[in-house]
């Protein structure tokens, strides 16, 4: 029950109030795909230049991810840098070099094209819609997406997920792409919009998870030191499809429930939460299963009544 | 098991983005004491000018609120007015004209003073003190604070809430309190202050209970139309007193337990809603123990997994 991961392989410098790193792997794929690969084998479609180094290829690889869809061309490695608040619920950009990515178009190797699950994550919409249109026997899809693509591709991103079994984004993109402003309104407006189940992603406030008729909200985790959120919306997608696909889950033949959907939730919050721990992608490096499923049990003592 | 509701009986003027209205009934222990009516027999006290309307009365007595400790004084009951920001999580004040509420020094009539539970609304420290001391046979005594009392009455507030049991204050209070932008230490610096149990109000972001040992978490409840946020933390806090009341818990003697705690987080959480619902204290005059068992109900079905 292997996963596809597809978005963009990165490196990142990143200020937080904890310090400073100048260049460490990053990248949408990246976080999708190590969150991911703690529950079901993963298949990256990416594209790095000939600067990526060969020690965060053996990051990916070690954690199992097949690497066949990982692209290298001459070039530089796609580059972001930020600097976050004293809170850390907002960041600026500080520099965006494209380099290799300006140009990305994701060819899925012929293994990959069969695989049943598939996770989008934020990218042009009509490269997320032509990869979608290259696989056959999808089980289940979706992805993620974000303002600029909302306020200045909307039609094309109308166009990408009216077939997508799922949408994850933030509030704010939430209210932008429905145009309400109360997200009970705003997640009715967008399950409308195609994705039979829509998840918001709230940062430090949590989750929540719409369907036509039911929902779902789940508290963040409260951590004692946020080092850098980094990734941390992208790992909450990895958990999400992660666990969807550990369990064989199928949307479309309808037997997978609110149950079933909230507890995805829950994965991606855990993970999401672990990459707040440290710097990057660091706290993959030694993560367990264990803890991740210890830390599922928390959420359980925390919430429960 | 009767609890006695110290603090403001005003009227408000209020403007949210669904209308307006130049003045009704509000103030703290109003709102307080309309929420805990629904759990438990309640006994106000306030002071209000010549100028309090038989209507409002009638209100509070209809509820079966006690208002023998009600001061009637001449001059104007305290009148507040304010304007809420687009999304509702913001207010500017805009006329605050203390009245008749500047002088308020809060006696207890002789029939309050040996009841077991105790809610003290955000009035001066000092003033929130001398009424505690008031009281014999105290089961469960707590209250809320706000900025203005954190800031320039430090002393004196952290003299008052030592001998609280439980203190209820929302996130950026709890923040400015502890000296700590992390919640989770801020709630176990406050702890160290004295009350063995914090909530912290989070707005349409819900709730957190800390005791030493444990924590819980509950999210806003999502209401589609949020018609005027005003009184909702003090309903929070007469649910969460009113509730407790009701089922006769002693912290003191030790048996409470981190789950009835948290119903009563839930229990506010819910006369919070309601109280968004309509403008004022409109709600309360329709509302039914019925609809709040039904929306506690509501709270289990949408957090748990």
């Amino acid at each position: 029950m292997s996963l596809v991961v597809v978005g963009s392989v990165a490196y990142d410098g990143v200020e937080t109030p904890h310090g400073r790193v100048d260049r460490m792997l990053g990248g949408a794929a990246t976080y999708i795909s190590l969150a991911s690969s703690f529950f079901t084998k993963t298949r990256i479609v990416a594209v790095v230049g000939d600067d990526f180094a060969e020690e965060d290829t053996t990051l990916l690889s070690d954690r199992g991810i097949d690497l066949e869809g990982l692209e290298r061309v001459p070039g530089k490695t796609f580059f972001w840098a930020g600097k976050y608040s004293d809170d850390m619920n907002d960041r600026v950009t500080l520099t965006t070099e494209l380099n290799v990515f300006a140009d990305f178009d994701p060819k899925l190797p012929a293994s990959y094209r069969r695989e049943p699950y598939l996770l989008l994550g934020n990218i042009q919409p009509a490269l997320q819609r032509s990869v979608r249109e290259q696989m056959n026997g999808l089980r289940l899809a979706g992805g993620d997406t974000m303002n600029f693509w909302i306020k200045d591709f909307r039609d094309e991103l109308l166009a990408t997920i009216r077939d997508w079994d799922f949408l994850l984004i933030n509030d704010s993109e939430a209210r932008m792409l429905s145009g309400c402003e109360n997200l009970r309104k705003a997640a009715n407006a967008i399950l409308d919009m195609g994705p039979h189940t829509l998840v918001i992603k709230r940062g430090e406030y949590g989750a929540m998870l719409f369907r036509h008729d039911s929902y779902f909200i789940v508290p963040g985790y409260l951590l004692e030191d946020v080092f850098d959120p980094t990734g941390a919306g992208d790992c909450f997608a990895g958990g999400f499809i992660g666990y969807l696909a550990e369990q064989g889950f199928d949307l479309e033949a309808g037997h997978i429930s609110r149950g079933d959907l909230s507890r995805a939730v829950i994965y991606g919050s855990v993970m999401g939460s672990f990459c707040c721990e440290k710097f990057g992608v660091e706290r993959f490096r030694t993560l367990t299963r264990a803890e991740i499923d210890a830390r599922f049990e928390e959420f359980r003592t925390f919430t429960s009544f």
